[in-house]
This record gives C-alpha cells, structure tokens and sequence, in this order.
C-alpha cells in the first residue's frame, strides 16, 4: 500500500515513523515543501531570546536520518500543488523547479497552518517578519544579530506575539504591541487578562489595542508603523497575528472544509474522502466539553493525531476523543494556562454558564516565597459540569491546568472536583489547593 | 444544641468554624489540650531550616480570635481524659489541674495523631525530640539556637524525618538517618527510592536502614545512639518514626477502632456511636481505588471532614468520597509525590497490578534548565484502570500528580488517560506531558 504524506512536521512525521513501526512493509512517501522536519517549533522565541543558543538546537531529528535510519522516502523541498482523487495522484514541483506526482492508496494532508499576513503597504520590507517555520526563526534570529535592532513593534496579541516580546525584552530591544481588536487578550477573563497587561507595562512594553493598522512605511533607517492614532518607529516588525490551516489545496480537491477553513474529518481523522486523512494545524477537532466542532492547532494534538491515522492506516482502528484546548504559556514572571470553555465560549455553546474569579496564594500561610494564583473557573449552572479553567500566576500554575483537563475528559461536576484528594505541602501550595479553592466557591453559585 | 469538640487542630477548628456559620445559635465547645489551634504543622521543617523566620509565623489564627470573633467557646488547656457515652458527657483536667465536665449532644473526636516513640533507654534524655506540636517545633528551634549543635541523628526515614534532614542541612548540623527496617523508602517504587537516596547521600547525609536502635546513652556532650552494627554520636536526636491515632479514648469509650487503631467512621464520619463523629489523623476513611478502609493522615483530609462534620451537624447531609492518599514533599533539590496505590497495595488488594518505570524530561527539546522526571505508574490488567502513580524530580513534579488524583476520583483508565489533552509549551514540559509518555508505555503492558 502507497501512503503519501503532504508535510514533514509534528502529525506528519509523527505518522510516518509510527506507521512505519507497525507496519515495516508499508510505501511511506513524505512531501515536505521546506527542509526542516520535526523540530521544537514552539521553541522558537526562548531561542530567540538567548543569543548564546543555536537555533540548530531545537532540530530534533534530522530528515536524513528518517531516511537513512527510519527507511521513511522523505523528499524534502517538495510542494504539493494539486491532488487528483480520481486517480488517486499528488502533484507539485520541487524547490529546483522540476515537476514529480505521486500514486496514493491513502493520503493524509498534515499540511500545518500559515501565518495570517494582513494585506497592507510594506507588509514585504525586509524589515517585516513572521515566526512559524524554522528558517523564519533563523532569519529573524541572523537578522538581530547582524543588525543593530533597539526597537521591535509586534502586530498582534496572540501568545507567540508575547512570547516574543519577552525574548525581545530579553535581549534588550524595547517592543510596542499593536493590533486592531479592542480588547487586550480577549480569550481570557478580564480580571486575569488584567494582570498580564499590568506585567508587560511594567516590563516596559507599550501596548496598543483598537488600534488599525494603515501601512508600513521604509525609513533611512528602519520603518515606520502608521497607525490610525499613532506611529511606532521600528527596526523590525513581527506579525503574529495567529494563524490559519493549510487547507487550499484540499479545498480546490473539494474536499469538506469547516472552522476557520480547517479540513474537516471524523474522530478517525479522515476527511469527506474515505482515502484521505487530515491531523494537526490543517484539520478540525471535537471539543471535548461541548462536543462541537473547533479548530485549535496545539502541539500535542498534532502529535496524537499524527499517530492515530498512523494506527488506522495500520489496520488498528482508532477513535480520538476531543480536545480540551489545554494550553499554557509564559511571559516575562507570569504562567498562563487554560482548559476548557471560558464563559463567552460555554454561554455561545449553549450552556448555563455561571463563573467564579479567585485570587488566591501559590504557597502555604507562613511559607516565604508565595505569590498570587488567579483563577476564572466556569460551570453549567444546569448540570453542574465543569466546563473550563483558566490561571494566571508566578508559579504552580502551568502543571495545576492538568488536573482541570483531566476533570474534563471525565465530564466531572464542580462539586467532584472540589472534593478530589489534591496534593498539600507548605512549598507548593496552601492546604486547600487553589484549584479546590476555586471550585469550592464556584459550587455556591450554582 | 451542644455540639462537643475534643481537639483544636485542623478537623477541629474547620468544624467548630464552620458549625458556627452554617448555625450562629449553636452551643459550640471545642477543647484542646495545647495552647496552639490552627496553625501550619506541615510548615514546622522548613521554619526550623530558616534561623530567620520566627515559629509563630506558622500560626494562621490565634484562640482568642475563635473566642472573640468567631464566638467559639474554645477551652486550652483543657485535656479530655473520659467520656461517657450512656450519661452523654466529657470530662478531664485542665493544665492548672481542675476538672471539668461538659454534655453534649453530639460529640467530635479531632483528637489527631501522636508520635510513636519507640521504648528506648535513653530516650527521655533532654536531647531527643519529636516534632508534632508548635510546642515541639519551637523547643527544637530554640534548642538549636541556644546550644552548639553539629550533628543530629535522625531515626525513622519518613516525609517528616526526610523534611527535618534537608532542614538541618541548611543550618549546617550534619545528619545521619537510621532505622530499622530494611528498605529505604519501601513505599516508593524501588527506581524512585534510589534518587532519593543518592540525593541524600550527595548532600552528605548518612543512611544507616536496617538497623536496630539499642539505646541512647548520655555524653559529656551531646549522646550516643547505640545501634546494633554501630553508634551515633549526635547533639541532638530526633524521632520522626511515624505517627499513630490518638484513640485511646474513644477506644476505652468502647467505640469501634480499625486499621492502625484508627477511629472507624462511615461516609458520615460517624463513629459507631451515633452521636459522635470522628475524622482528622484520628479516623480512618475508605481508598477510592480499591473502596477498602485505609488510614492515611493528610491536612487537606482533615480540614475537608472537619466541614462535613459541621454540615452534617447542622442538618447538612454530607458524604465524603474516598482518598487518593495524595501527597508531595521536598527533600533538597527533589520533588516528590504520590496518589492512589503502589504496586505492592495494588497486588495485596487483589488488582491484576501491573507497573512501569519511565524516566523522562521536565522541559521541551532544546529548553535549557530540563532534568528528570522518574515515574512509576500503576494500572489493573483486568480492567485497565490506573491504580497510582509516584514521581521524582527537580521541577514539574508537585503539582503534576493532581491529574493523577483527579483521574483516580474518576475511576479512568489508563488508555483514557493516555488520551487527555494536557497542557504544553517548552519552559514547563516535551509536547507529550511525562504523565502521557508513563501512560502511553503502561497500556502496552495491559
């Protein structure tokens, strides 16, 4: 059987290698269009932000020894430009220019997603940037150190764009945020959104929101951001403005496309093509609290989805349940994690949302060393189910999430969880764990 | 009503605080032999590490406050000796040797737990501690302070004795650990025992298990714990071999007793007798992995059955779920943490146990600052239910067993915890969680 691979990163490879492992006989064709395969993408801005380090450092694993070693056919510089389900073929050309086109028996799209460029003037200066593949973080990272950058403005708010002032902040250039929503970080609870902002206003970012962006304009030295109140001088702008699927090619084969233009497929990960999968950034997911379609492109994801199309490939026929959309990311002092609905997305769903906000302590009464925890928790007044967490703090607040995602998968209520037999010592946390805390308090209110 | 407490700690307080706001008109007694109520026992090690810090900082709320404020008839000082359950009332002395006596109408035994101390020669010599009370943790601090004191024997091997070794190591006494039993840490899987051990053993400590304590003999300076292969000198010796229930009464009461001599209370916290309560280190409660009576006494236990006594006093109709028997501590630069059930728990309580051992990383390929995080995961085979998992590790290991808490509430099993969406980003973990990568490898084993 010939199983053609469109994208060499995490679903991609992650199929590739297992799907070899179960099945050694197996035809494994990988088309990768750049010549990076499996590396720590969300690494990218740490790195970024520590001159001493070598991009090169986040490779985990080289093409040539999924080759060599994996006996994975791994044609690197190869862009898919059309499939043709008739007659089962992938077709593109390659970075030198020459044409090729693949048979299948089975496909599986793992095409990633693309960064979101607004169509503006001077959006192709050299001195605009984005951050997805790894030859954009070697370019951005060359570019800092063979040019003389004192100021970066950041176009966006997601968490690569913070992620990446941090790194800015870190290696001195001072950094402006702007985007045109309204509201800071809209996904987040006010009050937790709240204490980002006041962290990166003292860390000395400008940010700017509601604020449109009208061109970017070359300078003698560096460029000029006009917006529609202000202007921000820049030697770099980086668009982080999120990102979206890879889906045009399955779209012109006709291909179900949902969410975002993300393909859409089945808890098998197949598409409206019973010979095509689709996993990781390009394609849609259950959510796991809501049952509804959504598309959140997350690492893990990829990762599991990657091998579970790997498996049904195989023979092994495999379920995915949904996503809960788990999260966590640092900037600058504070930990932000999330789980779940937040109380927009669980009223939008249907439910009888109710949520509760706790600010509570890291550590136990009389322990030195404690900060604050703010939780925003979310319940169906109607059933009383759990449906979403999310926490801000300067520790404890990365690896507490995990409980909440657990507590999803299991359907559990607010009550059950304010009753699990959570880990108490003086160093790690108060004797009610702030999570029980929370939930205790949310129980009220239901 | 008159609502009887006998002890003033954790279950006790919680109760007599929670009664009180649930029903302001209720005739509350609380008495407690000590002076101390509610204040942070498990934060005693780590004070006593720190010169700096003064022991009363430990104490969350002072009596009078309960009496003044919280119009709680709190008596100190007041020792319990008798109850008599057919005329309903509790008497004893108090520290000034007056007798008292009181009705009740229900009865709460949160008479926790008590060292055990071994009978030794020697072992009322003014050197040799034990740490329960405040009173015990400000006599070891000003003991410390007052004296010239270089080296301690430490015998027992548990969180406490392993919490005092790093404290002591911090104010420069050197310390040797010594007990009978042959293995070193015999409830943590052999693989994460020795991390420990090496740990302690790098940071100087000695180990001396498996070996008998014959007597304690007095010196010019400081005392000489005999063994049976060889003697300790030490300045100070302290007792950390555990703790027991403190049911003397309830027993000579004629209530039932269980495991370890523990007060046997139903879901209610209901002793035999039906208008008396027991729950704190003083009764027992049911595992929620294998539904059988256990005895494990933790904080977040006593405070969460001190409110359901309260609420079942008041009218509140409340059941508690069983324990996981979570729990973390810190010994030097190790974290470590457990819930739910070993292999050798899992076998004796008739599972088809089956475990497995994975070392894994705490941070993202690429990400500076990683170490090892050392798991051992139990499951049945029968069922494929996670019974328990243990961790060691230098980041990313206190807060990470509460999904495993949570999971066990839930009654998942492990392929469905391989399943869930926890969180990733490089500075706090690998895209696959080290909790996913155990579960991953223990479902091939089912």
């Amino acid at each position: 059987m010939k199983f053609v691979i469109i994208g060499g990163d995490a679903a991609g490879m992650s199929a590739a290698s297992r799907a070899k492992r179960k099945n050694p006989d197996l035809d494994i064709i990988v088309l990768e269009q750049s010549f990076d395969v499996s590396y720590s993408a969300c690494g990218m801005p740490y790195n970024i932000g520590d001159p001493e380090r070598d991009m090169e450092k986040l490779v985990v694993r080289k093409a040539d020894v999924f080759i060599e070693k994996n006996k994975i056919n791994l044609f690197t510089g190869y862009k898919v430009k059309a499939i043709n389900r008739a007659a089962m073929t992938v077709s593109g050309t390659t970075v030198q220019g020459e044409s090729f086109s693949f048979d299948y028996d089975k496909l599986f799209f793992a095409t990633g997603a693309a960064p979101v460029i607004p169509k503006l003037p001077g959006i192709d200066l050299p001195q605009v940037m984005t951050l997805k593949s790894l030859e954009h973080g070697k370019h951005i990272k060359s570019y800092i150190k063979e040019n003389s950058i004192k100021k970066a403005v950041i176009i966006g708010m997601g968490y690569i764009a913070l992620e990446m002032c941090e790194a800015f902040n870190k290696i001195g250039i001072k950094t402006s945020m702007v985007k045109p929503g309204p509201v800071f970080l809209p996904w987040l609870a006010p009050k937790l959104a709240d204490v980002i902002y006041e962290e990166l206003i003292q860390e000395g970012v400008e940010i700017y929101s509601g604020t449109n962006i009208k061109k970017i304009e070359p300078l003698d030295r560096g460029v000029n951001v006009v917006c529609s109140k202000l202007c921000l001088k820049a030697d770099i702008v980086l668009v982080a403005m999120g990102i979206k699927p890879c889906s045009e090619i399955a779209r012109e084969a006709g291909l179900d496309l949902g969410i975002a233009d993300s393909i859409t497929v089945d808890r098998q990960l197949k598409t409206s093509d019973n010979n095509i999968y689709a996993a990781g950034d390009c394609a849609d997911s259950y959510h796991i609290v809501n049952n509804e379609k959504c598309w959140i492109p997350l690492a893990l994801r990829a990762n599991r989805a990657g091998w579970a199309v790997a498996d049904n490939i195989c023979g092994i026929e495999t379920s995915l349940k949904g996503v809960a959309g788990t999260s966590v990311f640092k900037v600058f002092s504070l930990e932000v994690a999330r789980s779940g609905l937040n109380l927009q997305e669980a009223l939008a769903s249907g439910f009888d949302a109710v949520e509760n906000y706790v600010k509570t302590r890291s550590r136990a009464h009389g322990q030195p060393g404690s900060s604050s925890i703010h939780i925003s928790m979310v319940a169906d007044k109607k059933t009383g189910y759990l449906l979403g967490a999310q926490m801000v703090g300067q520790q404890g607040v990365a690896h507490r999430i995990n409980s909440i995602a657990v507590a999803l998968d299991s359907k559990m209520t607010v009550k059950d969880f304010a009753g699990t037999d959570l880990a108490y010592a003086p160093p790690f946390g108060p004797v009610w764990d702030p999570l029980l805390t929370a939930a205790n308090q949310l129980v009220k209110k239901i």
